[in-house]
Order: C-alpha cells, then structure tokens, then sequence
C-alpha cells in the first residue's frame, strides 16, 4: 500500500516534544471550566469548539470523498482532546512529528502512530520500545544508512520496522527526489532486503512549499505536482507495496489560522483558534492601545517579509485596528488609518487576535480554554518538548 | 527612595506565565546529569555554567561600582537556579513579569519581589496573595485608575500596596511621560493620597528602545537621556521618596544572545545559551545540511529585517555556515559562500546554535542542560503560562 502526504491544512510534519506529562496542572486552570470567556486571566488561547468539531468533519468528509485515508497530523494542538476530535474517537491512525508526541499519544491510548520524521537513529531504542509496545508504529526516512540502523536493531517477538520512503517532491527538505535513481533502489532495499525485519509501508510526500504559495489554485497545483511525481513514481517502480494513493495527513485543519486564510485553505469563519488579550493602557498622544499579548503569547510568526508585528495577527471584529508593537508580553494596538476611538476599548476590555500561524500560537501556550456560547467547556492540555 | 529600570542586557520586562510548577517532570531529564553534551536528545538548550556565572558575577561588581542597587529581572530564564545565581543566593530582590513568575519565586523562598509590568487590575486579589504572603511585593502602574483599584482594595494587615510609577522615557509602550504633568499628579497622589493603604516605592524606566539600537555608543546614549529623564523629573519635584537612581533591573545578561553581541552589551564569549542541534540529513544536490532544530526550539527572532532564517541563529565555530531555513522541527544549513563540506558534518554529529534572542530561545524550553567541562551538571526548569 503506497501512503501520500498530502495537506489540505498545509501542516509542516514536525514539532518535537521531550515531555509526554500534560504541561499544566490540571488543578490550577480547572476552576476556569464553565467561565465566560471575557473572565479568564489573559492572555488566553481559546479553541471554538463548534468550528473545530465543524473542520474535523469535514476533512473526514473530504477525505470520504477522495477515497483516501485520513490520518490527521497532531502537530498543531498536540493534544490528546484534538487527536480524539480528528480521529473521530478511535485514537488510531495519527502521524506525530517527535518521539515524546508519540509516548504522549501512546500512552493516551493512541495507536497506529507515525513518527513523521526522519527516523532519529541516535534514539533507536526509544522508537524500538515504542514499535514493540504499539500494534503499528510507523517510522519514514530517506538514507541507505538509516535502513541500515534499523536492520542492525531487530524489533523481534514477530515485530517489523514500518518504513515508509520519505520522497521530496519540490519541498526541497528531507527526502529523496523520485526523479533520483536512489530512491527506487532506496525503496527496493526497503522492500526486499530483509522481509523478516522491515516492511516497506509506502512512501511519503509533503507539501510544504505550499507556505510559499497564494490562492487556493497554486497550492492546488503544487498538490497535483506532488500527487502527480508520487503516482509517477509508485506507477514507474513495479514494488507491490506501492499502489495508489491512499492516506492524507493534514494537521493545521482542526484549528487554521490567518495564513491558511490568506493561503485560501479556509475562509475566516473556519478559524476556531484565537489569544484573547485585555487591554492595560490607553496612550493617547501616540494613538495606541496597549495589550497584554505579546510574542510570549503569540509567537512572531507573520512578522516576516517586512510586515512587522501587523502581519502576526488580525483583530477580531476590529478591520480597523492593527498590532503595531509586539514585546515579550505587551502588544500595540494603532487605529490602520483614522482616530483611535479609546472610548470602544476602555482598559480592562478583552479583544481576539487571530494569529497567523496557529501551530507557533499553540507551541506557546500550556493549556488551550475550549469554549461553547461564550463558556469554558473543556481545557486541553499540549505536549512539549522533544 | 527613587528607583530606575536601567537594561544593561535591555531586557524586555515582561513574560507571562501561568504555570508554577516547573515544566519538566524532574524524572525524565534527571538520566542527563552527568551526561557528555553530545549525547543529549536534541534539540536541547544548553547553558555554559561557568560563562553564565562570571556574567552575573560582572554585572554585581559593574552595580557595585555604579554604587546602585542589582534587582535582576528573571523574565528571561525563569528558573529558581537563575534567580538564586543572579541574586548571589540571598533570593532577595528581584524583578518579574507575572503573577505566574511571582508565585513561582515565592513558592521557592524569594521575597522582595517586584511585578515589572502595569498591575493588572483585572487579578488584583491574587497581587494582594502575594502581597500578604511576602515581606515585600512591589507593583507598578501609570494611571490613576489603577491607583484607585489598590485603594478599592486594601491590604490590611498593616501591610500597604508598595507602588512604583512607571515612566516612559522614550521606550514609548507603557508610561506615563515625565514631562506630563499627569506624572507628577499621580506620583503625588500614590504618595500622599493614602499614606496608610499605598506607599510610593519609586519611579520606574525601561530602555526598551535600545533594542533598536547598533552598538554600545548609541545604547548608552538611550541610557543616559533615560536616566536623565527620571532624574530630572525626580529633582523638579520635591517628592522626598525620590531621591537618586538606586537600582539596575537587567535580566537577559545571565545567558546574553548574538541580538546583546550585535547591539554591544556584551562580547561573543559572554553568551552561555545554545541549542544544540544534530544533522539528519545531507542534499548534496542543493548543497544543504539538514538539522533538527527548527523554529519549535528556536523562535522566529531575528528573522526580521529580510534577514530570513540566518538571522535567528549562528552556527558556533563555523562562521562558514548558515541557516537558511527553519520550519517546525527542521533547519536548513548552507556554506555561506563556497562548497559544502560535508564530511565534517556526518548525519549525527552535533553543531551548536548560538540564538539570536536569548530570552525567545528560552521560552520554548521545558528544561535548560546546564554544563561545565562537557557534562551536564545541572538541569533547570523554567515557569510558563501566565
């Protein structure tokens, strides 16, 4: 069976975690459980639990359509709540990026894992214990030399190594090119090699240069070129293993964010994660707003490109406002071209930004306040470290 | 007696946490003491405990000299082992940026704590906790607003609210201008309106413009018209609380960053953080080194200004290098100039990232590998959330 990776969220497969326990105790953010929303201490990552459940179905229905499999990538909410919501409740079938993800998951009743990341040879016990504890743990690469690691490192009791063929169709990171000579023999050294030891799972592709892209008609095409080299490949390479395309792997889709937006992945109403932020201070003589969100809370990401800290997130509701000014833990907010109307946002007043990149947003935050009708109904508590 | 927030490692004053208990179940990364720094699960950030020693040994002869008060922000490692390093073990006076850090350095046996960050209004009885559990908690403000919510509140007990007034001279985020009259009005009033519920510590200033700066010239310039701002405003009013400049608050020193080398704060020897990062992959083809250290251990500072990637990191040793890509949990090395070497760089082999922004760095860590000679000698967790 041949695996494509091929993401409608645009997820990037990696985010590596050393931590598995949840990061918050339980016991300091319960008491928030049933809180309005505008009560919580901020700055505050929510989730909208209708929006979320809302993308999840739809990718499963997406995913229907096409005839493939979804495994969703939990690299964005690194949560086991997010990995229940994407799985539809079976915990199995996910890909990870880091091994303290996969523990994490595993040890939540997950199964069928990937790690989608080149197979950390310099941790091969810990992807060894995690193979023989899991009916099904998935690893990819893309050397000679890291087939070879695992051949030396038999799992043994019946257990196989999972590989799948890491492929770089214009990515331009890890993977070998399919055009490359070395991947087919790659791919039949996986296969044929040592049968009793690893299995060939499939091979695996990644669009992340889809990030560059703008409008939903060039990432369609990057995703078709990348479809299109993978079937090529798979259809050039008689290896019975490879047959069609049969696995999406999206990651980013449960929550999306202002770049999949501008990326034409989703539209506004789509994006269920937002930082709530009060504002501390009016500074008339300079026009701003003063909030306590700063990058600690947000992450720089949409800085880029010479936008500045305008482009790391929207304002909620508010076209008219722009972030101006981003600190470890404040955040400026300017009026974009009229007179700041300071009577709107009295200090205290709690406002929403979008942020553009909900994977880096969600890597700073210890607990995500899930809500429904302006209450708190769950906390989901992410996995760090690597 | 007048205080001054005067950043020779112009630290942002500022993180907010909520979380108190340290981030990393002690267990999991206990095996690493002892260890050789080559050997660590990576990405992992390492502190040189000799460098980060001799820095605050410095810049406690450098505030003996000055004849001022060392109140060490801890907003950029946030751990127990840095206050007591940075206030040469007595736990006494320090500086933090939330209540979350406040509550962390209070539950390990620091008092004399000051909130570096406008109060927030909105969790005054958790400031009034700390208030009462403490000999001295210290908050700032820089409206009358808040001055009437400490008097709305007060703390009983015979303990009073030890207020500072924040001004901006110049850092334009919070801060009420020296020059407005409204300073003086509520300097008086925090220290005449209620002498026996609010009593005015002093006046506060931050040279966050500095950041903005190039070199040791211009950041002391900044210094001295901020100085001079605060004591000008000092000496033009007879407010008997403010005498002199009596304290430095600088935070990032202890660890420093390429950011302090470039502005002139420190030299490149000074700087104790890294990240340690292994290759995983060669691309001959594209003449790239493959690291797993992406923005998930690393930030995205730096990456302004068109800079891209290599500004958020410099490759120690191998000026030769540099990173031009950085996504998740993936960063992309190049030469510089010529060709690619890569035997020495074996998938494996480690390399030593020196990051741009220290105090971003930091934030992504659950834990710091703290070394001496080449081993691990000390694991160190910081606070998060807020």
């Amino acid at each position: 069976m041949s695996q494509l990776f091929l993401s409608p969220g645009v997820p990037d497969p990696a985010c590596r975690l050393r931590v598995v326990a949840p990061q918050t105790p339980p016991g300091r953010v319960a008491m928030w459980l049933g809180a309005l929303l505008d009560t919580l201490p901020t700055p505050a990552l929510t989730i909208d639990r209708t929006t979320a459940h809302r993308n999840a179905e739809r990718m499963r229905e997406r995913c229907r359509a096409l005839g493939v499999r979804l495994r969703p990538h939990v690299k964005t909410h690194k949560t086991l709540e997010g990995g229940l919501l994407a799985t539809g409740g079976t915990r199995r079938g996910i890909a990870v990026s880091t091994l303290a993800e996969a523990r994490f998951f595993a040890d939540g009743g997950f199964d069928d894992i990937l790690l989608a990341y080149p197979v950390p040879t310099a941790r091969l016990e810990e992807c060894a214990g995690l193979a023989r504890r899991l009916d099904a743990f998935h690893v990819l690469l893309d050397r000679p030399e890291a087939l070879a690691s695992l051949r030396q490192r038999p799992l043994g009791h019946g257990k196989r190594w999972l590989v799948w063929l890491k492929l770089d169709c214009g990515n331009g990171r890890a993977g070998v090119r399919p055009t490359d000579p070395a991947a087919l023999e790659l791919a039949q050294a996986i296969a044929n090699d040592a049968p009793e030891e690893v299995t060939l799972v499939g091979v695996y592709a990644h669009c992340g240069n889809t990030y560059g892209c703008s409008g939903a008609d060039t990432i369609q095409a990057i995703a078709r070129t990348t479809t299109n080299a993978v079937l090529s490949f798979v259809a050039a390479h008689p290896i019975p293993e490879m047959s069609q395309l049969t696995e999406l792997h999206p990651g980013n889709y449960i929550f999306y964010d202002l770049q999949q937006t501008q990326l034409g992945s989703c539209q506004p109403q789509d994006v269920a994660i937002r930082v709530l932020t009060r504002v501390i201070g009016h500074y008339a003589h300079r026009g701003q707003l003063l909030v306590d969100c700063g990058w600690a809370a947000l992450s720089l990401h949409g800085a880029g490109a010479g936008q500045g800290p305008q482009g790391c997130a929207a304002i909620d509701g508010h076209p008219e406002l722009r972030l101006v000014g981003l600190t470890q833990e404040h955040g400026l907010l300017e009026h974009a071209g009229g007179q700041m109307d300071f009577g709107r946002f009295p200090v205290g007043s709690v406002l929403a930004l979008i942020p553009y990149h909900a994977c880096a947003t969600a890597a700073m935050h210890p607990v995500y306040y899930v809500h429904e009708e302006g209450k708190v109904v769950a906390l989901w508590h992410p996995v760090r470290g690597w």
